[in-house]
């Protein structure tokens, strides 16, 4: 069975996010001046064949984990739909 | 009223994603055969101080047009919620 995985990968509240800080400048220079705190990170989907949805939870995490994520700076969330 | 969005901004079906498939090789290399199609874009947060959510919406859509994403190359969606 296939699952699609939508993960999403953010800085720390407590780490400096210079980007988008940065981010936040420009909007006030576009006249978005109601805007504040913006704060960006890394928006990742993918495909996982595995049997249920329990096993595909466990490679998502394991992907998070290992590769996807540096847990020193970031924390990730997902959330997994069965395609078909 | 204060509303918080979370934006995600995702390169175009048909474009190539080098980053993606980049880290999909990698995931066979640590084990994971069972993911493939990865496609990586942004996750964006931030808050704005708007009337209503209507406007709120206004506000984050002209941001993502005006600054946050490439439409040639890039496809966005939001939700909103307000705080408190």
């Amino acid at each position: 069975m296939i699952f699609k995985a939508e993960i999403d990968i953010m800085p720390l509240e407590a780490i400096l996010d210079p980007q988008g800080k940065a981010v936040t400048s420009s909007m006030s220079n576009i006249g978005l001046t109601e805007i504040s705190n913006v704060r960006i990170g890394k928006h990742i989907t993918l495909k996982v064949d595995a049997e249920n949805e329990t096993i595909a939870n466990e490679k998502v995490t394991q992907a998070c984990k290992d590769l996807l994520c540096n847990q020193i700076m970031e924390s990730f969330t997902f959330s997994i739909e069965a395609l078909n």
